[in-house]
């Protein structure tokens, strides 16, 4: 047994097999790897990384499995799926997923087959078991990614405690001890339906506090925007992007010169764009229209804009806020019978109308271009209806 | 007024000069260097950074100077003063310190000199005055450094925050509260008395718990070797040390072949050194004898058993604990006469004696390398008396 | 200048003035006054009292007063109005309001121009003032007794500390930093409408889990029944309620005979009564009639149950949940123009609809007669619409 | 499994054995009874009680039951012991204690053996073994009542966590992780002495903080004359002391006349005496003289001032701290071999000699008549070398 400390759980204790698992390269680069990317820029104690959210989330899932009482055998099982489910992540976390064609979920899968821990993970468990509870599948896949999922418990808990933003505080303990195996599904009991409510509304209110934060989400824009322009070049390669940890993309876009200098320049300095413009969503007629607004044409909208202010390409960046889901459709059966959460709870079904109470189509620039977009028609050059 | 949210104490208000300072690249630097180093190998969540510390330190020197009932010009200037107290620190802190022949307070001053920040603070102040202050000089210099000073309450709540270590929780209020100026000196008043001493223990505690783990000596060893044959190289220059931040460390070393090469990969791979020999200083008739030890002997003593043991170069280390000072004998006076807390406290007195109670002379070596030093007898190189 | 340890908010300090008013009788009694009366049978850290509740609403008054820029003179004023809010509280609080004709509010007016209080304040302030101001009337009132008062604040934070019960956790800071004084309206700025959704959430989260738990209602229920008994005997003085503390009510209950006598025993033993019939709001047509219903009409379906069960009176006790209000009416405008939070978050409107979620007419009885009600049909007595 | 949520602890889970033991009016009773007395007269917050502690001690007896191996049986034994532990406290706990001739370890033995508690432990356990276990005999019994018990640990955190002092913050997770079992006794490892000195200094820390705090040891040394009466003139009685609770003392008190009602309602009202002389234990020569003053002349002492003085019996009270010991005497051994902390930790031996910096003798009397003992020779009354 050998024992971690964390600063959220207390004192994690792993078995040998779980041992020899974390001590590999490929989950040891996750301490190099920041939860939030670069929130640290607007929270300065949001450090915490991937490494950290992995050992919670193992924690976590094995009071799941203890409660659920699963065998020892299984126990260590799902706790290990934990342990693992974020090993794909690239360089500042969801950042980079942004860029990537490949969703960190399928670089996971990928890196366990193909590294030492396919190895270690084969000695006791099938291969294919462990991919498929990592994506969520069967009952035990729920534990690891579902609605009421230990990662979603894990990461509210971290953000709050390191960002110091209080709404992150949720009750695991009634979470954990209302939870049944129900055949082929993760089931509440009746008890536990207001700690999952809770849970719910403390993303929602992660959401623009942290998440979307507006100053979190231009720095989010610029590094993309960069670490697009290192994949062109192929300074970076995106299908080796798991092997990358922070401080290669950093140095790798220190050595550049041009655009990706210039603006990992500015995020070493702090020296942000500025939003420009605003397009709040519970304006529209079809607040869903902007989701539906094409990748290219935003590109090309960007384009004309920066054209017609005198603005380099790039320089001018239109961001999209990222689509909250709070109606909470997986199977997550309540009082025996398989209701939905938002079928039992009506505060469930109001978040989903409150979800774009905070979100906005945004444009950035620097700083010292914004005096000259005084008057100038942004909305005139986006592709949505009223 | 700026506010920055603080996960230890809350909301920290900046008026426009401190966010003019706070927004300089020296300032934002701070933002990537890690307080601990290497701890979060230990600790991992101990990724919290210089510059949040910078931030909580002016924050409690502004509380103490309004319980001072100092004037608000003067208030803001220890607060700034606080705010640059570590401006001058090299990456990973106090570790590379280690190998530099200045401090990192003589670095502070030069870069407070010349860079922006200078020229910032000229226009409300007297550089030479916050050169001292930050120095520990004249009253308002006791608040930024002195044995009570605001710098040590806010890295032990750091440290006990971001460790998970309880031990390092203070009673800020009522040290705060209890402190006064009396003409030359930072008075502590009898109510206070308590507060102090639970502050120095807190210290003491620290000391085998984090900033001196076993397990964190080793890493600091590992990497200030190899921060020596960086300089040396001259791949990193010593008097620029205080513009580089972690990431250009790392990805420097990343760069080198050899020795520096396999360090950092040990380091990126948390396979480290394990200690193969261990001499407790509290079994020795002289503990301080260790600390008269001469730099050049010891890696004289290093190469003779790495030579003996058939071990190559830097690949036995011999390391000397940190010598830890707990009799506090700057002129803290209480009850209004000058007397130091050792004449008042017992409880003092008893760290001065117990401060070995956990040190050890240590040597290192790779793991795989361990077995053959069975039997060796590590103790007859050491030139200490018995 | 005095200062009191708070386990909450850390130390408070009291000018002299404030002294002398907490130094009376009348305020040193909320020492012995139980802030959430017989909850502490439930959760049993709930022990915390109106003096501590009155203690940490002035400190907020105060941070609040300080924040709008109110000269020290009306600081004060408010601080001193926020402290005596409840000193016209019966023992165990809002429960042994439930018997009484007459609010705490207006007993607590009528209190401090009877008591020591009174000269104390006159000193200073206008007594009519002081007492408008407690009552919520103009914008000094709404700091006092408004949607977002101090009040709320503090006993959110205070309830969540003692009950162990986490959804009570609030963004204090926030939420104060947001508030600005327009004229006659204490008003929020857009940045603190999320911190307050998240203080009305905490309060819906807290109604079903700590201030409507079943158990709380059930002893309750029983004590409110037991202080009309010592009312109507006259061993009790209704118009004296607030002259008596906790232990006054206990041991005059345990000197009587029969009902009175048997109902205390029954609290002291933890032998409460079981709810035996449970009618969910939300399955009514109209939840809100049973909120219309008569207290005559309810005593008369008590007793028809009770004798129709062969049950001794007062042992069938009906109990109908306590009416939450969350659609906030009161001017609070947002954005500078003056809108209430309702109409700027959707999520304030769901509450609204989310109220009954939770709630349900319950019955109860002693549990050895439970078994004897099986197929018995209680709706048939109550006169409710489907 | 019934679930008990703990404000310190979290969720404690129950067996139904377990819930049996604490249904019964005996247990029950402890809800009423405040675990620091009249503390809430220092520390507002301080209203917590001895059942949540007797809750917070099974716990944590359950929990090194667990580390230690023990089976199910006796896990539940030690559990169960832990729970009923302080069952015979009187009213307001050690402050009554003081003016009993039995010990509350003797009256818990008793009420054991009398009450149905003693009918419902004896379904499965020996009645002896359980009086031996709590009153420290055995291995089983050092958990329970030793140096390094859950007895102590559990109040430790729960009176930091209600007075809002920090200094009881202790690593409970590193003290019961490296506790062992070693034959006869209750052992520690090496990893946990740090744990061990930083729980002995929290005691120290907490004993000038809060219980030898100068305003709590006059608030018990009133109360406690006050019991004297009441048991003198036989309104309580003695032997019958574990069946009162807090709330019959003080109405008991409220009906009487002459002395005591006028303590009560100075107890009440907060009109506490105040100390008119000190004599520091740490000036004398031999401080242990004044734990070896006899009773009966202090009594004397006290009356013979009080003539001098024109004062009435018992309005001035002459108090001797409490002995605090901190030289762990009981065989803990370290390191396999059977040393004591104290041989193991200067830090231990330290707290020795420390005792007595904050301690003294004091006399008190009510605030009016202070005025009048300008220039009396208190020390010319005491029995005790210079």
């Amino acid at each position: 047994m050998k024992s971690i400390r964390d600063s959220v759980h207390g004192d994690l204790q792993l078995e040998e097999f779980e041992v020899k698992l974390v001590d590999t390269p490929e989950m040891q680069r996750l301490r190099r790897i920041k939860q939030l990317g670069f929130t640290y820029l607007v929270y300065p104690g949001a450090n915490h990384t991937r490494f950290e959210h992995s050992m919670g989330t193992m924690y976590l899932a094995g009071r799941l499995a203890l409660n659920l009482e699963l065998d020892p055998e299984k126990r260590t099982l799902v706790r290990v799926c934990a342990a693992l489910h974020d090993a794909g992540h690239g360089p500042f976390s969801h950042v980079s997923e942004g860029v990537l064609e490949t969703s960190h979920e399928k670089l996971t899968s990928r890196l366990i087959r193909e590294s030492a821990l396919g190895d270690i993970l084969s000695e006791r468990y099938n291969l294919k078991e462990v991919v498929d509870i990592i994506n969520g599948q069967g009952p035990l896949g729920q534990i690891i990614s579902g609605d009421l999922d230990v990662d979603r418990m894990d990461y509210l808990l971290l953000d709050a405690h390191y960002t110091g933003v209080a709404y992150g505080i949720i009750d695991v303990e009634r979470l954990i001890s209302n939870m049944h195996l129900d055949g082929e599904n993760l089931n509440l009991r009746r008890k536990g339906v207001q700690a999952a409510e809770a849970m719910l509304l403390a993303r929602y209110f992660m959401y623009p506090s942290v998440y979307q934060h507006h100053t979190t989400r231009i720095v989010n824009a610029m590094f993309r925007r960069c670490l697009g322009h290192l994949l062109k070049k192929e300074a970076l390669h995106a299908d080796e992007i798991y092997r990358y940890d922070d401080a290669d993309i950093v140095s790798t876009a220190r050595k550049e010169k041009g655009y990706v200098r210039d603006i990992i320049r500015r995020l070493d300095n702090r020296q942000l764009f500025k939003r420009v413009y605003s397009l709040k969503l519970d304006n529209l007629e079809d607040p869903m229209a902007v989701f539906h607004m094409n990748e290219a044409s935003n590109r090309r909208s960007e384009q004309e804009m920066a054209e017609d202010l005198g603005v380099e390409e790039d320089y001018l960046l239109l961001d999209i806020p990222e689509y909250p889901t709070f109606n909470e459709s997986t199977p997550v059966s309540v009082y025996g019978s398989t209701k939905t959460l938002g079928e039992v709870s009506s505060l469930v079904v109001a978040l989903e109308h409150a979800r774009f109470n905070h979100a906005d189509l945004s444009i950035y620039m620097p700083e010292d271009l914004a005096p000259q977009v005084k008057g100038f028609s942004f909305r005139d050059y986006l592709d949505i209806p009223p």
